[in-house]
């Protein structure tokens, strides 16, 4: 995929590839590693698309990263699991998260926008075989939805780690794409009578709600009270 | 792509085909029309993925719904609406949208989780090429971000709607997917002294921040104060 619009990156940057450079508003792309990192590891759920009997087909689900390695794991008998199986050459992917910060609202309809963020990783996924590499992922996985809670639940036995496939898709083909700021109305639609502006949106947590049948002397854990 | 498997609709509800019954988790599957437009109707991006070049792309993008119908924009020189030109036969494509409304804490490591709301369409993009449905598209797109706005904006002039394409995508092959409640550990895991609930996610909305060229005699409208 790489043409002659592809770069060497310069420290803590990913390279550019021909589909990492939009066509439009690539002034909002960014290659940046921390910047790429910070937006993944914000989101609890990534859009996972793939091809399927010729078709696309994009899948919700969760997600892990360590290091440039992203990991998402399901049943061994799901379809894109499967699909990677470990005998097959990996199943190309694209996996994309978004973060809406705010809804921009221009004096035309034409400049209405949202304020995000996002993150898009193309590359082929592949069937974790290694079983300490597969724990690590599953780790990562734990800990993504709540830091350090993979410490505080019972590790995946066996039968558990049988059941669950992993796979791997390393950060190599990525990139960010972010909007930030105010309406960018034309200048002669300045005096027209519209209020214009961000509407931010704010997301948080809610207090946490025990499971039915929690033993109440167990007490909330502190990672859970500073979230 | 329809088989055996494909039922009639009852009233309200959505066909089912093979590929909108899932392989995992099928309880989790709905096919009410009520309850897909909700999910729709509650989001500001969708992630739509398509084929280029036979590998996966998944695309976060506004949207807006008449009835059955979904609308996505862009210019008319972006990749896919390229690849949906009006006199290509559409652009097969696989919209999702996502909802994250917790995060469930098992005491098992395999049992975490979140709960959540998606729908997957799957179906053939077009492009609009009647001008009045293209308005009307227009117009469900700003009122997707705030409800009533399209009629508090300048509509599109004629050298904007040239430049805009919009694609119509049928609401017909479509499932909506949710996980409620709480953790479902196995009965052997009960005793352990791990603490176990789901943690909501709570979704808002900041003060509004006027453009910086707002004229200050212009007051914030109703329909955002009651956001």
């Amino acid at each position: 995929m790489e043409t002659a619009m592809a770069t060497t990156p310069a420290d803590g940057a990913y390279r550019t590839t021909e589909r990492t450079v939009p066509t439009r508003a690539s002034e909002r792309a960014s290659y940046d590693r921390d910047l790429v990192h910070s937006i993944l590891d914000g989101a609890y759920v990534c859009h996972l698309g793939f091809v399927r009997d010729g078709a696309p087909v994009v899948l919700p689900t969760l997600y892990g990263r360590v290091g440039d390695r992203l990991y998402v794991h399901g049943s061994t008998g799901s379809r894109p699991l499967r699909m990677a199986g470990r005998d097959e050459p990996g199943l190309e992917v694209c996996l994309t998260v978004t973060h809406v910060d705010g809804l921009v609202l221009a004096r035309s309809a034409f400049h209405h926008s949202v304020n995000y963020r996002s993150v898009m990783v193309h590359g082929t996924a592949r069937q974790v075989a290694d079983p300490e590499e597969k724990r690590t992922a599953l780790d990562a996985l734990v800990d993504h939805v709540v830091p350090g809670r993979s410490y505080d639940s019972r590790q995946a036995n066996a039968r558990e780690l049988a059941a669950t496939a992993v796979l791997r898709l390393d950060l190599d083909e990525v990139s960010a794409k972010c909007r930030t700021g105010g309406p960018s109305d034309d200048p002669e639609d300045r005096s027209l009578p519209h209020w214009t502006g961000v509407v931010p949106l704010t997301h948080g947590y809610g207090t946490p709600i025990p499971a039915n049948d929690l033993d109440p002397t167990v007490a909330m854990p502190d990672y859970l009270s500073v979230l």
